[in-house]
């Protein structure tokens, strides 16, 4: 039905006929002719529509806003002028000699260039919202990053399998999608967290290399930026130890910027240990394009008298810290009183400071509260170590480092954001040498800090129980920009090993059994020893075209309720349908 | 770990060091030396340890079928007359030097080449199932036939869209999976039967060229062949015609064809109109390797005094068909019967038939209980029409056209099994001109043959309530070697269409509204003229492998009764999660 795309005409084609198909972007009347740009994925073109032809320039004089039309005319140049060097036809335009309206349209209920349109607008008309080329560069993009993904996995051997969705609840920790079964009622399929079982079970059967994009699902509370389903590239391979793993990993990211985005990444990605992150940075996941570093001073504030600092520092699990920032001096107290309220959502009681005014004066030079409960030798000691100049602020965090860690580390990234210090370009690293367990002091218990099938850096199962916390696990994240963008690790491999994680974690024998009995037996019949990682899809394509959210870079996303407005999804169903199913729905509440 | 995959061994790497990791096929102590075939997923390798090795040797002994071994070793010629020429590594052997142990096995539940295993049990170790090199290849030529499919459609601008899996039930007429809320409870998300409103949605977005290899659900008693969640090739463009369409679609199989198995497909595919597939072959799929055809009897009979054949002739839905079969003479008695029960189960009433003994003979030459009934010019013309030589054997189908047809066509399919007439080969070809609405007598309404949103061969809205049983659709099927691998159409793109089509199926405005007012009202906003189809992957690779059944080329399929062996899932789930969906279980019946 068309000879080109619109946005692929240029000069090159003068005299030539074409015929185009596409919406129309926009319809202006001017000396006597009538324009319209028409518009498809590929970009714009200008249609000229003369009086000489009146019935053609009868009907569209009756054409309006994204009305779908076919159009066919002569290229030619666009007056003296009239040139738009910004779009690639620009030089040219059609004229108009037939003029099909192939769908005629109503109003549409917003413009495609308004910018005043609020998201729930915007999804329950997703269809003219993703007509605008910002959304369509985006999909595109998408596209262009699964396909570079997949060829670099593809060449290298990994084969790309299917895994089920409807499967049976998953052990991630987070709630699962339920199915009702309509042939076993009373039973329930879950919706799969992950394939993570699946593809150690490929790795079982031999598969050697696996790879999948794949939907996942968590039915969570949707704070911040999550969605109810969500997708990974999911990567799996036997007989590779953690650094080979990671080595092909970065290849294959920086092959990614390479090749859709045009840019260089280091080579190789730096490494960073969890503890060297925490300690810097506050985040296992630190932006690195923020020049700001968390200062330990635990030890100097050990004996002040100054308590909200001693105590923390004579606490194991306490931590005293500093994070300056330079030029912070002309902060202002609302300033200052907004950053304290910040760090008191992650937990902080209070947000200590010192300006530095000039440090020739000395003490006079510095401006605090807290200044008169510190002695020289420890200002001394805070100026040099934290290497503050005149025009500098010192904010502190004393608390349990957990808690300062928090805190420090998010003010860190708003400081960073807020006083425009985020450095252009792109900074990945792998953090790596991360706790096998924490204690979940509530729960009163320890916890997997990935999973419970990572392995742990011990010889054998029976070194596990000495010292739990001190466990070292085989994982690595790969965070981007202060994103994780991938996480995995080596997996157990022995059934010795795993029951012993299990039964470290409170996971008994019995319930072991019924949720990973077929683990358990799949790792006695040969399991290779083998690892893998995920990456967030949705999160790298987000942050590679610069977008606000994920749900910018998901063709149909839900909303923070986990709703579509587009279909109503979720939607009652009839009875019957729940009698099949063999459910009821409960009293309303 | 590894230096080489066990089957890339040859002798251009004679004295070469070798580090092979991999799984335990055989182990044979011969000789006073012990010979371990060890396999990966690129194949097998003769490893032999000699005693001069005392440690390695009293490792290698205690080593057992299906152990996780390293092995590092010189690789060598096998002595004369031991050279396996059946496999790429066997005219070489690796000389064992070092030997690692890295996971023990128990003795699987069955040997990889047991062939007496039953489906429940390979199902529940399938992982130790998938190990055969014949599942290992067909997971990864299905990986092949997706990056072979992929990259056609890549590199002629159709753009990789996901789309939701948690969404609205779908109108595709069987049974929806649902997904109950738990942040709007009493209401539910369904699992989709096909990406079908989405992918239309997309051309309404402007994207032009859509595909995706996309996970879909039916919740369908799983009679044959079925799964519950399977997968498909997903299509849609924008400004084409179904010729263009079909044209893309058949160049980008016959691609896949040759590329996969070096096999050359007809170009173009031949096309078939519906009623001529149903005439002559009783079926819409039907399979051109068959070289056996029905041959319509129906204006012979009407006369006849045999009210069998006369009544269903004299019925405007009746048809009178026969079947010649060459050879078919020497049919038994008790044959015979079992084709009768056969055909029965499509419902027909009975199988008569005539023997052609010798033609020369007259009325002496043939045989049939029927016979009798049947004047001698209807006797001349049925040979004639039927071209019937002596030896063969006619069978009569006479009934509603629907019952000849189901019964006749699947007679015909397996007579061509039974007696060996199935041609070698590839026979793909298009059926087209598909009636728009089928009368369901039960329901006493029209339905879809293919689904409501398939655009009529009509001008317009009004011309479609005149003779709906007459109407044709602007649908394609794909048939290949008598299944259908795909099917798709020409979409309605117009509200006042769409709008007519669902009225004639009964679907009221408030109905319509309810279900698809997201359809109508993007529809009536600027939609382009699409269309599409959909590939079932499972069957497609299913028949490039030569499988028996879609659970061959299925990782981890489920079982009839829609359950996974392996997992146990379904299974029950704890009542505080039911709660918190607002739901309940129903009283066990």
């Amino acid at each position: 039905m068309r000879s080109h795309y619109c946005g692929s005409l240029d000069a090159s084609m003068i005299d030539q006929e074409v015929v185009l198909c596409g919406w129309v972007n926009r319809r202006r009347d001017h000396g006597g002719v009538i324009f319209i740009d028409l518009r498809d994925r590929g970009g714009v073109a200008q249609v000229v529509f003369d009086p000489d032809l009146p019935d053609v320039f009868g009907l569209a004089e009756r054409v309006r806003s994204e009305y779908v039309l076919q159009v066919r005319g002569r290229v030619r140049h666009r007056p003296e002028g009239t040139v738009n060097p910004s779009i690639p036809s620009g030089e040219v335009e059609v004229l108009g000699q037939a003029l099909t309206v192939l769908n005629a349209a109503e109003t549409p209920p917003f413009q495609l260039d308004e910018e005043d349109v609020g998201e729930e607008t915007r999804l329950r008309y997703r269809y003219i919202d993703l007509r605008r080329p910002e959304m369509q560069r985006r999909l595109m993009l998408r596209a262009q990053v699964t396909r570079t993904l997949r060829r670099f996995l593809d060449d290298r051997g990994f084969v790309d399998v299917e895994t089920p969705m409807l499967t049976k609840a998953t052990p991630e920790g987070a709630r699962d999608y339920l199915v009702p079964s309509r042939t076993h009622n009373g039973s329930f399929f879950a919706l799969p967290q992950s394939p993570q079982l699946f593809k150690q079970l490929l790795m079982m059967s031999g598969m050697d290399r696996y790879y999948q994009i794949v939907r996942c699902f968590r039915d969570e509370d949707l704070r911040a930026d999550r969605q109810p389903e969500f997708t990974q590239l999911d990567i799996e391979t036997s007989f590779l130890e953690e650094d080979d793993i990671m080595g092909l990993m970065e290849t294959m990211v920086r092959e990614l910027f390479a090749q859709v985005l045009e840019v260089a990444l280091p080579a190789p990605f730096p490494r960073m240990t969890y503890a060297e992150a925490m300690r810097r940075f506050g985040s296992d996941k630190p932006d690195l394009r923020i020049p700001l570093e968390l200062v330990d001073v635990t030890d100097l504030m050990r004996k002040v008298e100054f308590k909200v600092f001693s105590a923390p520092a004579n606490d194991p699990a306490g931590r005293v810290a500093v994070l300056r920032l330079p030029g912070g001096g002309s902060l202002s107290r609302k300033e200052i009183d907004d950053y304290t309220a910040f760090v008191a959502r992650f937990g902080a009681k209070g947000l200590a400071y010192i300006k530095v005014n000039e440090l020739a004066a000395g003490r006079e030079g510095l401006q605090s509260p807290i200044l008169k409960f510190l002695p020289d030798n420890v200002v001394d000691a805070l100026v040099e170590r934290s290497a503050a100049v005149d025009g500098d602020l010192l904010f502190f965090g004393a608390d349990k480092a957990s808690v300062v860690n928090d805190a420090l580390g998010n003010l860190r990234v708003r400081l960073g954001h807020d006083r425009g210090l985020v450095e252009h370009g792109w900074r990945p690293l792998w953090v790596v040498d991360f706790p096998m367990f924490e204690y979940d002091d509530k729960a009163g218990r320890w916890v997997s800090l990935h999973h419970p099938f990572t392995a742990p850096r011990v010889a054998s199962a029976e070194n596990l129980g000495d010292a739990p916390g001190e466990v070292l696990s085989r994982a690595y994240d790969m965070v981007l920009n202060g994103s994780e963008v991938g996480g995995g690790s080596v997996r157990i491999h022995e059934p010795e090993m795993q029951s012993a994680v299990f039964a470290l974690l409170g996971i008994g024998e019995d319930e072991a059994r019924e949720k990973f009995g077929f683990l358990l037996d799949a790792l006695r019949y040969g399991c290779p020893p083998h690892g893998g990682l995920a990456f967030g899809l949705d999160r790298l394509v987000m942050l590679m075209t610069g977008s606000a959210s994920i749900r910018d870079v998901i063709a149909f996303p839900k909303t923070q309720t986990a709703a579509c407005p587009l279909t109503d999804a979720p939607t009652p169903v009839d009875d019957r349908q729940l009698q099949e199913l063999g459910i009821r729905l409960r009293r309303q509440v």
